[in-house]
């Protein structure tokens, strides 16, 4: 279903994002307010006008999602969801843990994902059906065999709904929560990916923010699910678990769900 | 009161320090359980053992006092205090923004500091009285003018007590929380004597948590102190503020305090 030129395109929409991206990072710009108040850099817009511009020259039957610029209709049934920096702040306060997000969507499911550090030079790649590459070497989850041996991770308990932070809570509580780390945004699902933690929770995402790394996760032998258990899709509700141990699902959904 | 003979020798603890953390990071090695129940790696005691080797080779009159070994007592009223890996979690999770913290101490008051992060390369070095740099080059902080417009960071809610927790919540919304940063240690310190973030707050820190990071924010034009406004030395109770812009510390002490 994804083809070696798919693959190849997804790597050198990175690499524009990325030239747009590095010379902005602690460059002291200021950044603009959008109308929901969050911070937008020119590098999100700059890299996004790349990747947009690159797509639209090579499939141009494609439809395009992306943060800053919105939605462009495809007739090919296929989308490219992009975005250009996930973890906007993480990217403002200088901390080399934000993310490039590129996925494609094939009838609003995501086969293909790649989340881009372009600081670190660091890149995971998952593709529906092959093992996730992180910087072209394979990698993998790693198993939990008990929830109160896991790591878990999570953006901010201030990206949480009260209802939702309680059930955050209570499922940390049954985890190693001395191992909680905060903060981190896709670069967390990365980690999760290459084996080092076992638990991304996260509630309020759109399709941006989770489509690229379904691929990345499910594809080092991980799952994604929304909080009910359900996969996710261009119409998830926003609620999203990563766990690198499938086995696990049941019990993070009884908690979550 | 700072020779250059202990800035080089604080540059080298670093490089020992680096050279023992760089291949255990990602290295897919578990870790130990302390009594305290922290993860603790064997980067960390290897990291430890090297610096004090150093130390007690060319400064044997000077105590040392290392998360890891303990302290020995000194004769030269000078103190060394190391911190190999500040933010395990980080460390354990596979995300480099956990750092080496090194700090010199004359008569229980820092006086010369280091954050080094050994994965990324990165180095930031205060020194009583002089410009902090990054990696060589003199950074400063920003000026905040307002406390609406701060960027804040925090390790994570999870190492406040509930009154702390509610002080942190009433001084964050205070801010431009949209901006809001956790996770990240050391790190934000970092990143706030760059002029990347305005505010840090914490509690629970020990000794060899803040002693380095109070020369490297002074330094870069900032200021530390407990929750209280009070300087930070050797017997503070471990409630941390550091600011970009003095001019806020009484709006802040007001909240936190």
């Amino acid at each position: 279903m994804i083809s070696k030129t798919d693959i190849d395109l997804a790597h050198r929409l990175a690499e524009v994002a990325r030239a747009e991206i590095r010379p902005l990072f602690r460059s002291g710009l200021d950044s603009e307010a959008k109308a929901d108040a969050s911070p937008v850099t020119l590098a999100d817009r700059n890299a996004e006008a790349a990747m947009r511009k690159l797509i639209e020259a090579e499939c141009s039957a494609d439809g395009i999602h992306g943060e800053e610029y919105g939605v462009k209709e495809g007739v090919s049934g296929r989308q490219w969801v992009l975005d250009p920096i996930d973890g906007t702040t993480a990217f403002l306060a200088g901390r080399p843990i934000f993310g490039t997000l590129i996925a494609l969507l094939v009838d609003g499911f995501p086969v293909l994902g790649i989340i881009d550090q372009p600081i670190l030079g660091e890149r995971w790649v998952g593709v529906a059906g092959r093992q996730t590459t992180f910087n072209g070497k394979p990698v993998r989850t790693r198993p939990c065999p008990e929830l109160d041996r896991a790591t878990i991770a999570t953006t901010g308990p201030h990206y949480f709904t009260v209802a939702q932070g309680d059930a955050f809570m209570a499922l940390a509580g049954q985890t190693d929560h001395k191992r909680m780390v905060m903060g981190g945004d896709c670069y967390n699902y990365g980690c999760l990916a290459s084996g080092q933690i076992d638990i991304v929770a996260e509630a309020g995402l759109k399709l941006h923010d989770y489509a690229a790394l379904v691929p990345v996760v499910e594809g080092a032998g991980g799952v994604m699910s929304d909080w009910r258990g359900e996969p996710l899709h261009a119409g998830s509700d926003g609620t999203v678990i990563a766990l690198g141990d499938p086995a696990r699902l049941e019990d993070v959904v009884e908690v979550l769900g």
